[in-house]
């Protein structure tokens, strides 16, 4: 199954007075992993949005490990923990400038209209991206 | 003319590791400052919104005069600079919890259309806003 | 056992281009709840940290049921989950203008000195926060 | 004069509900500037933390000219606009994916004692970052 790695440099903005990343910013890392990850399979998500649809977060699990610093590039790794048509789960972990594992975490997506946020079946919207994940899933 | 007063109680996520409130962010708190004085006007920037416009900034000067910490209550006074139909300048004062000045600025909006961010007049989009706004830059 | 509520008006600021609240920002709001509950107990987070200790989130769990909107002020609850001397679990839940339960959560805390960020014990480092954490979780 | 350039891939986070970037975030991408200005010149920015010393924005002034959009990767240009020993000024353009202008500005900085906040001169704290921004300011 494809993993795919994003290198970040840390930004000044990013840190909090604990002289730390702020721990709500590794959510913003997440979605850069996810998006890079659907980009890796020949996905846009722009293109979703331009169909008319959006793909909310509607679950988020994290650990934080270890505390990541300014002035370091970390490295996020992003992979499908699972798709069943409805819902989607990518798997993250991120990775200091020592190797050091810093946090782990996934997040739940769903895909929804634009005009009610109701769901709707990525089969039948985006049927390419649809059989791009189950490759992914059905490859182990 | 109107002055408006904000409280802001300093959120831990405002901070960065200077220990102070990050630079970007007294943006955030003009945004709040301009909101509630074109509420006490009795206008609504949602309304603006509803009917298919909006006000984005196309200039903002921001002058620093002393950090601000976590755990203080700030206080935004907005104040209308100018208005002459098309642009709008608001400007703002920041004072920390012990009345110190902290942080000036203002900035200048238009009003555009959502569709492709041309301008139109306010007067004629929202006259009700136009009427409000003169009547605020006549009164010195 | 004590829930505190917060009200909290979203800023434009905290709005991405799906037109809602971007998911990252609950996190920011979990953050305005536990130092609002922590403060009803007669404690102060500023004085944790004079005290040369920082109080970092180790683990957050997040659901999302309902998208916010621009413009509606929500109500945060918190209360304890969970206190054990060492870990400290705080339970959210957001709820839109209408009263809909909009958003779910904990987080976990730990409390670690500032130099190295090693794990102390609460009781040792600040025995007053350990008795009204004590008190809370032994109410029921 | 050294001009150096960034390539920023706008962040979906970044975006708000008007569907484009937020106008506080162009701030960001300024620092982001001006910490590659300096690296390029065999500067850091840690160093001068390290050393115990901040370099807080005392000034911003920000034009924005084309609103920027999600899925376009940016490049901002930085260069040093003045420098008198004192206050560091530097000066921002921001191209869109098609190279059309959508934000100028410029930032002016001190540096600061982390004790107390009170102005240093770079010259005697930091002798070789002094040299290399006088070296800048007198090469036309």
């Amino acid at each position: 199954m494809l993993t795919v790695e994003n290198k970040i440099k840390v930004r000044y903005q990013e840190t909090d007075q604990m002289g730390v990343v702020y721990h709500g910013n590794y959510l913003v890392w997440f979605e850069i992993g996810r998006t890079e990850y659907v980009n890796k399979l020949g996905l846009k998500y722009t293109e979703l949005e331009g169909l008319g649809y959006y793909s909310p977060v509607i679950d988020i699990n994290i650990h934080y490990k270890k505390p990541v610093t300014y002035g370091q590039t970390v490295t996020v790794k992003t992979s499908l923990e699972s798709y069943n048509g409805i819902r989607t789960v990518y798997a993250y972990e991120i990775y200091d400038e020592k190797g050091d594992l810093a946090v782990t975490g996934n997040s739940t997506h769903v895909v929804v209209r634009q005009t009610n946020f109701t769901p709707v079946l990525m089969r039948r919207i985006y049927p390419h991206w649809h059989q791009a994940f189950i490759d992914q899933v059905s490859e182990d």
